[in-house]
């Protein structure tokens, strides 16, 4: 019944493809192949069902902060799940609730005080446009409804959270969507229109197009802006010097929430708690989920300012919202024991003095003719693959195809590396090992990059 | 780090009040007076932090179906997070999603044999919608994205979801949402407009409400009706003999898919895996989540027909849809320590032994003036108040609020009753105890409610 007697005949292959609708997967790829079947981990590492070890490049799914295998998280669930497994925060509360909820307000920027919890990110960036509706329908400002988000942002796949989502080709099928989301330009300065040699102007002009946004749409009616930290889908990019500022500013100006979609990049990706200390703003709402549990247990949340709570904290006020796996007793146990190892094995300053180390390491791998670009932040970082790295060509739509799915995907497998090769805006290899990872793991991915992508190269 | 150390002092009181954000409560409630805390759970019985015993009566939120503190379930979990705590099923499997996946398909009713995971209920309806919609697009049918749901009914809170969902009132403070969601009549037959007297006369019209619906809409455009095999909120509303095989008789003559939330109903509640067995219907779809785990750790999901696989297994299909923590290794290994306690503990077969003394139990209620009907199916029952039980005449919403909030709620919890006090249609008290229980758990049930109810009334 546990995972150690697995499988590893015919018949779990078959299982599989008869039975488990797998995510945002070709299923037809594997007609004729194996899927890949990862049975355990350990550490940065996880195995697969011949037994190879294969480094976790990607934390997971940007999940895996304290790494695989961790006992001390299995105990603590295991404590939990003894203790109280599950019980609604629907007008009761619990004692492993309410002392993450303190913990993570604690932790938090400013006055982002109250913390509402949800299972997971999609549900997070839900709650936080469903309280911005909410709130301003009760402060007396009814029409504020509509959201502005970055182009190729991914926020989600639940339907709201879809709709505020900016990677046009995941919305098509399932429209009609929530109306009145907008996307504005977002800060990829690799291939700006404008100011590609200025980051502070490149970075004032992007803002720009959010305050035109306001304008465009009328600043009555918008609720609020999303931006991560550093956006993930396209490939990491940061914020110019400056952007989250003027953002703010901007939204400052035209009484409009900010709301710092932090599902990737809180609790260490950047090397503190949350992404918007590492940015320097302080946003109306967070949202998180992954790695607040480093994925043992799903778990996520929206942390708000004090002021947002205010309407509903007056007699006779409630936000209509709920959850039933809001505040999970076994979620909370996890995060509170995964914030444990966070401060016991100083991952923060395990990021902050490695991060550098990291981007030198990938850096290296410029030399490569096929490499366009190298950009991130933290333990969190994107090589944006190019035909002609002077004139930053990409590849044809079919080009793109057969290089990542065709060719880089199976073979950083087979080479040992768990990475992700992207292709929701121009081709890319994102790469977010878990923060435990120090310069030999960067050698190790730098390595078999390097052969990989010389092999590509070479198929083109 | 354990809830074993939780803090009783009135610090956890303040932390609470300071940064929890509770689900679906009035905060300022608790201005004056402390929240309750739950601190641990044992079989069918939870625990305050004053150390008072309470009868889960409501399986925490209709997920505890094996009951509270099951060693076997802590352990899976410990031994899975151990082994491999989390891998993403894009385009990756693992042993234990794979086991799950396989072991729901052979327990679900006919070919309902391909299961895409979710975090929580809410996704799974949400994911049975973009699945209907990106089918229908598939299939050259690209104008069908309606829902048609049933008034009262709660299928969610994401926007998705709320979209479905049939409460009004849980909708206004977020709209606009998606689009294009028809409500049609429940199955209350204890408030129907026609044949009070005449089930069946009843559920044929119920059921041609449905048609006419598709029908005035367009049938070309309506992807899906969803049901709950008992319907929820509004307090336990059984199907009338032959509505369910008429639903589906008029979703096949439109082309319309039919999905059986089961959200709740799943899982044992109505003494089967599945509502939909109990009431001998075939959906396309099934959801499900809460009593998968029996609440241990969160995991939902979607049950699809083979057929609605089919657009999607062929060379470049993909349903362009997924979830972090969907398939998640702990979620489906407690689910699989679940079912094992299922067959082990023969919890069905307790249920249907039990269900007839459970529904005879709550009838001697009959005799309290306030008891107006007492409905469900199972271990799912739902007891309505009213003013006049021969008119059927129901409270004002200031009663009800008063009657509800004001005093059941507190009066049954100091009486050692978790239930829910509910007025999302009219005034009911709602029993969806742990499938552990028996005829003792059903006394006490009757000895508090006939208690705290003759209180109620002697104070209208």
């Amino acid at each position: 019944m546990t995972a150690r007697h697995y499988d590893t005949s015919g018949a779990l292959q078959q299982a599989a493809k008869d039975h488990l609708w797998m995510h945002f997967t070709e299923m037809a790829a594997y007609t004729d192949s194996d899927i890949p079947v990862i049975t355990r981990g350990e550490g940065a590492y996880v195995y697969d069902d011949r037994g190879r070890r294969l480094l976790d490049g990607l934390s997971g799914l940007f999940v895996s902060q304290a790494g695989h295998g961790r006992t001390e998280i299995a105990e603590a669930i295991a404590d939990q799940a003894r203790e109280l497994a599950y019980f609604p925060i629907w007008t009761y509360a619990h004692p492993t609730a309410v002392r993450l909820a303190e913990r993570l307000a604690d932790l938090a920027p400013g006055d982002l005080d109250r913390v509402f919890f949800t299972t997971s990110g999609s549900e997070a960036v839900e709650s936080a446009w469903k309280l911005a509706r909410q709130y301003f329908k009760a402060i007396g400002q009814p029409t504020r409804h509509k959201v502005i988000s970055r182009e190729t942002a991914y926020h989600g796949t639940s339907l709201g959270a879809l709709s505020i989502t900016g990677v046009q080709a995941l919305k098509t099928p399932f429209e009609p969507l929530v109306p009145s989301t907008i996307q504005v330009p977002n800060t990829n300065i690799y291939r700006a229109p404008v100011h590609r040699d200025d980051p502070e102007a490149f970075g004032a002009w992007a803002a720009d197009r959010i305050e035109h946004a306001i304008v465009q749409n009328g600043p009555e009616t918008v609720a609020a802006v999303y931006v991560e930290p550093v956006q993930n889908s396209g490939g990491c990019f940061p914020p110019p010097p400056g952007y989250m500022q003027r953002v703010r500013e901007i939204c400052d100006r035209y009484g409009v929430l900010m709301v710092s979609d932090e599902v990737i990049c809180a609790f260490g990706r950047l090397g503190e708690y949350f992404g918007a200390e590492r940015f320097g703003y302080l946003p109306d709402m967070i949202t998180f989920a992954k790695g607040a549990t480093s994925g043992y247990v799903p778990l996520g949340g929206v942390i708000a300012r004090e002021r947002l709570a205010e309407p509903f904290t007056e007699p006779g006020g409630m936000f209509t919202h709920g959850i039933t796996f809001g505040g999970h007793p076994v979620g909370a146990a996890a995060a509170l024991a995964n914030l444990d190892l966070f401060e016991d094995e100083k991952l923060l300053e395990n990021v902050r003095r490695n991060a550098p180390v990291f981007r030198a390491t990938l850096e290296r791998l410029y030399d490569l003719p096929i490499v366009g670009d190298v950009r991130g932040d933290g333990y969190f970082y994107g090589i944006e693959l190019v035909k002609d790295k002077n004139t930053r060509e990409t590849f044809t739509e079919e080009e793109a195809s057969r290089l990542l799915k065709g060719f880089l995907s199976p073979a950083l497998f087979e080479a040992g590396l768990i990475c992700r090769a992207d292709d929701r805006g121009d081709p890319v290899v994102q790469l977010s090992p878990p923060l435990i990872c120090g310069p030999e793991h960067f050698d190790e991915i730098e390595a078999v990059l390097r052969d990989v992508l010389t092999r590509a190269w070479a198929q083109l």
